[in-house]
């Protein structure tokens, strides 16, 4: 038995699924999701979104994004957290730190956060990421999804926590371009929040981002 | 008021919690993870998962892709295909279709379905990915939530139905290296499923999967 596929066409089934007829030619937008953003979002309670954290290496990115996104799933929340230790390892296991390769670092990381925020989760991206143009084009990947958060912590209060001992070896002259010694961090120019972690505690800051989340991507 | 943050071990609230102690200078382990894969399973009621579909152009992935993610949607589970139409037009945006450019393509969506399975959910991948190594280093990148499905028709039949035309491009020479036509491909040796679009309908096909996911996933 032979089964002819090529006229079947995925949205004939339901009206509010028929889009535009595509252009056979147009060889990768051939088959669209059938899952709705709306969709997910009424079966998770809020949207997909990005927050996406910037700030000093030490400012509290990965420490504030992993007691958000414990604290948003025990609300019932689909949440997951993109940071250097799940990416560097591996879809950017090819990149190194030199500056182009930090921009493409990023770039990757705004796309698959945009992802995950289509498949209707809240991404939580904890990166120094220091130039406004690379979280600019992140920002673009996810639209109004897109949330900039600016963990913000002095580089004094940084270097004298120095959790990773990054700073004490930057000062040694053994990291080059190192943010916030010998490379530069851009604050965000119009961050939708910003955290003190030099004056405010963890729980505190992870308060301000939980009242964030409900006002802004629950809502 | 300054807030020492440098001695909080996120762990220490909860001894299951607690891992062995990483080095200072390992700075891309510093904080981990506090929602548990488990935690995530037991919410979801599944675990994560990547389920990854190869074959010829026109073997019907996409379709399939797009048919199971809806049915296992609409049964309650958290599920996102990853396809040429959202890889290719953002994170793979820099990649084209040389060669190496096809196997960086491949070794990227395996890296980023793992992190969307690592987030609970089942990632439907749906490429070509005409080769057992590259399939083999996704395979690797999820372990064993990783499911390979061979989506099998014959380049007699998927040259019939050629959807987007490619088949037609590809004889005419406008496109170089076509799988099928002037480049191999070569199905998976052990695939965990093969379903069979030659000899069967999409819902038949689609219901296969569904079993599968139902026994092997969800189960």
């Amino acid at each position: 038995m032979r089964v002819d596929w090529r006229h079947r066409d995925l949205r004939d089934g339901d009206p509010s699924r028929r889009g535009p007829r595509r252009a056979r030619s147009a060889n990768l937008t051939e088959v669209g999701h059938l899952v709705t953003p709306q969709a997910r979002a009424a079966r998770n309670g809020h949207t997909g979104a990005v927050i996406w954290m910037t700030g000093l290496s030490g400012a509290g990115k990965s420490t504030l994004a992993m007691h958000l996104e414990q604290r948003l799933f025990d609300k019932g929340l689909q949440v997951y957290v993109l940071d250097g230790d799940n990416v560097r390892k591996g879809v950017n296991a090819d990149l190194g730190f030199a500056p182009e390769d930090r921009m493409e670092n990023i770039r990757r990381v705004g796309e698959i956060a945009a992802l995950i925020a289509d498949a209707g989760l809240i991404a939580i991206a904890a990166f120094i990421s220091p130039y406004q143009a690379d979280r600019d084009r992140a920002r673009k990947a996810s639209g109004a999804a897109f949330h900039e958060v600016y963990v913000k912590a002095d580089l004094e209060t940084c270097e004298r926590r120095d959790p990773k001992g990054l700073y004490r070896r930057a000062r040694a002259g053994d990291i080059p371009e190192f943010t916030g010694i010998t490379a530069p961090y851009t604050p965000p120019a119009q961050p939708e929040l910003i955290v003190d972690t030099a004056q405010k505690s963890i729980d505190a800051c992870v308060d301000e981002l939980v009242v964030y989340v409900q006002r802004h991507i629950q809502g």
